[in-house]
């Protein structure tokens, strides 16, 4: 019997624990794709008491609290702060197994010294205990060190004017790299009420008044080479599914309809999308930059909920179905072009693990080791058996050694103990096999591999940084 | 080496005997879900033979006999029902792994007290044993009430007069409650060749003539007020997969096509069933009752063997790429008229599981924990691998404490020991977290949990039954 | 801590030990698909250096190498062989946990008594030591021989003269019995610039010029005769996906279509392959040969590297999505005529597989156990998880003791430690039942269900050879 959430938790072998303990544990963080707030971290955001930090944006919370019944005052109503915690605490002791018990409890014992199990009977003092060290100057900034964050990469639109970013560049106080990544994601949602509002902005931010598919390519252009100026090098797509159907001209004249406000086809929308997504991708390759596809998702399909509290709020689901055609004619038509990017994968599907693995397969570039990779295991799928069957697909198809680890993906600055999560697992599956004679007991060779895999791939991928470049090239 | 079956079958760590044996076994049955009959329990049907309540109507045990090579005469046909046995007897044992080999061997341990491994050398001696405590007395009623069951729902065509309920309701000889479930799927098949004799049975049962859709609704109405009377609370559907294609006007021009012997096109088919499911979900939902559907499912796909034997006979088998969007929009084009009943999922495609367990944690509501669930692995999936896969996806999406729990959804009063089978890997995982410090080591708290996914759950989210109700909440 | 690759490698309980150790190392290999030169057999190939029979031809290897950024000259292109081969050793290490890892590890073992772990320091030294194992007479045949291996199909097309196995027959100094297997692929490809010119070379073969689609049934009749002379009883596709559009009259016209140089759309195409395929699934089953369908693939999606290096070079990916529908049609329309063959089913798909057992379960035929059945863990999915996973699935839903187990599918002579990898693994999963409790733990019922999936079964399903036939019949 394991202590709960103990030194070794989720570590079952001597050789998984050494991993851990003397690589992985030891590895700063390179937290490349979340959605902190900059201006948070800029002005270093102090937090009245644990609700704030913790339930306010956390829509995996939210699921748990609504699937136990709760009322929607106390998940993102105006219920005062002290009661949201106390429905929390109520609900979570039921979500055994869910990600969210472990990340919680990791999150109390790592930032907070609280070994406290979250229940109704522990709530208040919980509450109490959080709030003095939060009071006491846990600010973000303070989290942040405390997780030995070296570098963070925002997701920003193309028409953030990145003032936080240019603030903390000349912030002698404060070593963290914290870069913008640039999520055009309003630029492609054309069936958008607000599309033509967005592209006024858009203009505006580029100085370049936009009439034309062509005035999207050139104000694009311009925030990518403003982003990169400002220490930018990854991009970010959430897209519903991946697509390509080529057709400039009815993606040039799509977009003029959707600017007089007029409802796309299907055909109309996604040659836009299309056109505007090749565009993107080879303006990403020119500047050596990383493009990051996210997909198979459906949002907001709950209207009655969308219409109370819009988008982003908790009623998301997987999209089952996407097929890989898409993608691959898409991969295809830059790789064709010699204009493939890095790009990184993420399905929301758990079955499109080895589907995605095989495709990335077929892209590689001489020099640029898994040029095309899959990506962590995303959302709904960062979970212990999600992140074992998206390693085990990785290993299974590829090389392991060359993935790039974990991201948080959070809205919270305390959502840093996923990569602990992570990083556990990691080394539970390598020391199991060394103990199980399926890799050589060399633990200094898994040892390097799992300070690849936890902070030197990403850094050298995303950012071209290879001081601690891969150790067995 | 652990004894075959022994004791501590499937539990693989301490607590989660502790768990099995001081919770789980405790807990009576509630078969919200099965195909037995109203009448054999009525009337107390007794067995001549174990091949009678055994191989008769299993279309599990046929097909695998069939993979075995049996020839059909000893399958479904008009072989001696010992010939059937031994048949049975020599293709289990080349069956390792399969549920069947463990359900039979359980079934033989729990109710004829036998230990012997069933193979075509101890045919006979099983044979003669069990047939001698059948013979002994050993019939519906006594398998039932040894098997610890409080409440079943038998699964009745909404045309049923329902006489052996009404007859049992009386029967102060017998307490487990029986109650029917209501499963229109007759009035659904508009493609079926007899679609319009039910329609006549229909509309006697409801005293309504049906001429029109709106008929159909004015019967299944008066019919779901008869099984509300007589016990109802779940309904049932079967469905080959999830539509949604909305025009009530061609739905109630379909509906006269088929009444007119003439074939429906897809989108005819589609509309008439989409207006159905439609109409039944908002009066489920004014009743308070559950509705629960089946699909992903292709029926009867050897045309050969469907001429000989008919449907439901073991030539059904898993349909892919359904896809969640016809579910999504059933599911929220109800609950954005708050309409949405109370709602179990169930697809037999196990890929499914986790795009599921995702839609149904997008439709919530205050006050009823997890309102939309994912339901038990269903049928192909009712495996120890396919029971796992299940209850990972419901805890790594949601609340694992909500689960409702197994159900037989079989044929044969021999099967509550498939409720055994679930609590024994369930309790496995839950005590593998807790001794593998995933979830602390609170017996109590997870022997609570154990009991209500065992019964409290389905007691509640069915019959609104809290005398028991979810003890975290 | 087990040694890496030990005695006990992949073996976690004695009870597999003993499987492994006392049963299936004992059982020979019949590999019945496999892609090996039947040239290089019959001249008994002698080989200069590891690279030669290692990594020429094996587009695992060079995925690996590629996904580690080699240069394409290391792969496929004109560097030294021991550039190569350092090439190799330099990306494997890093490629934990994918099978070619173990593979090259087991093959070293083997074949080559070494004991060394692949790194770019061993590379000189194992470069050494196997190349002087190949030059000291470690020749194709040596091979074959040491493997214990009693039967190989080779992959043939229908205008192959067969000389090398013609001439191989009637060789008294090598009693392996190689045997064609029928792969009409070429004859399906009417997309492809060389129809025409294939359709001229079948015809030559066949001695029937080529003019309308009743003329390729004649020519692959004729064909198949003369393979079956020369001791094929296997026949093999290699389809993107299935599908069924049955329209004899377009098919033929299709066909004129073709050979006159135009495209075909969608469904000219998908009529001529449906009525082929049902032609050649019809004259299989007259001749009582196997029918093997692998499906679910894109090939060539990398068009930059198929105009540089053409098909089959490492460029292929899974396809998803194809559903169970085309495939359900095929099977039941001969089912239907009496006239289906014995089937495997092979998808490149891993979430296909409990849909595949599932389909395969409702073709069973009196006295042919699992007429239809799962095939073996196919390319991406021949990994340990993907083995598992193939396992469970025929186990969960079918008579896994009917399994006709492993084969390699290889080009290269060094595979057939495939078999052992396989057969480890099947091993571990029975022996870890009967220590469970979850199979009665009787050695010698096992050992012979390890025999008949290792061996026995293969050769009695595609040979009709019952000497060692199941031993539960």
């Amino acid at each position: 019997m394991k202590p709960f959430i103990g030194d070794d938790f989720l570590l079952s072998t001597k050789t998984a624990e050494i991993l851990y303990r003397d690589y992985a544990a030891k590895m700063p963080v390179f937290d490349y794709h979340c959605h902190v707030s900059p201006e948070e971290i800029a002005n270093d955001r102090a937090f009245d008491n644990i609700s704030q930090i913790w339930l306010s944006g956390d829509h995996y919370k939210w699921r748990l609290m609504r699937a136990c019944g709760s009322e929607e005052k106390y998940v993102t109503g105006d219920a005062p702060d002290f009661e949201k915690f106390r429905a929390f605490a109520a609900a979570l002791p039921r979500a055994a197994g869910n990600p969210v018990y472990h990340w919680a409890h990791l999150e109390l014992k790592r930032y907070f010294d609280c070994d406290l199990v979250i229940s109704p009977e522990t709530a208040g003092e919980i509450w109490e205990l959080c709030n003095e060290k939060l009071r006491g100057g846990l600010t973000a900034r303070k989290i942040i060190k405390a997780s030995n964050v070296t570098a963070i990469c925002t997701t920003d639109d193309p028409a953030d004017s990145l003032e936080w970013h240019v603030q903390m560049k000349s912030d002698a106080d404060f070593d963290t790299d914290v870069r913008p990544a640039f999520r055009p994601d309003r630029a492609f949602n054309a069936e958008k009420p607000d599309f033509r509002e967005y592209m006024g902005t858009l203009g505006k931010a580029a100085g370049i008044p936009i009439k034309t598919l062509d005035d999207v390519y050139g104000a694009l252009k311009n925030r990518m080479d403003f982003f990169h100026k400002n220490g930018c090098r990854i991009s970010d797509h959430g897209l519903d599914y991946m697509f390509r159907r080529e057709n400039e001209e009815t993606a040039g004249k799509a977009f003029l309809k959707a600017m007089n406000g007029k409802t796309l086809s299907l055909e109309e929308n996604e040659c836009y999308k299309t056109a505007l997504l090749f565009f993107c991708g080879k303006e990403y390759h020119r500047r050596k930059w990383a493009m990051q596809l996210h997909f198979n998702v459906v949002r907001s399909v709950n209207t009655a909920m969308f219409r109370t509290l819009g988008a982003d709020t908790g009623f998301d689901c997987i999209r089952a179905g996407g097929g890989g055609d898409g993608l691959i004619r898409f991969l295809d038509a830059l790789a064709v072009e010699n204009r493939l990017p890095k790009t990184v994968l993420y399905s929301l599907e758990p079955s499109d693990s080895m589907l995605l693995a095989t495709i990335a397969g077929c892209f590689h570039e001489a020099g640029v080791p898994s040029k095309v990779r899959l990506g962590a295991a995303w959302w709904f799928n960062d979970t212990k058996a999600g992140i074992i069957k998206q390693l085990t697909a990785f290993a299974d198809t590829g090389v392991l050694g060359n993935f790039t680890g974990m991201l948080t993906d959070s809205r919270s600055f305390l959502s840093y103990t996923r990569h602990e999560y992570f990083r556990r697992i990691l080394c539970d599956m390598l020391g199991g096999w060394a103990e199980n004679g399926e890799y050589p007991a060399d633990t200094e060779a898994l040892g390097r591999m799992v300070s690849d895999i936890s902070y030197n791939n990403a850094l050298e991928y995303f950012l071209g940084d290879s001081r601690n470049s891969p150790s067995f090239r």
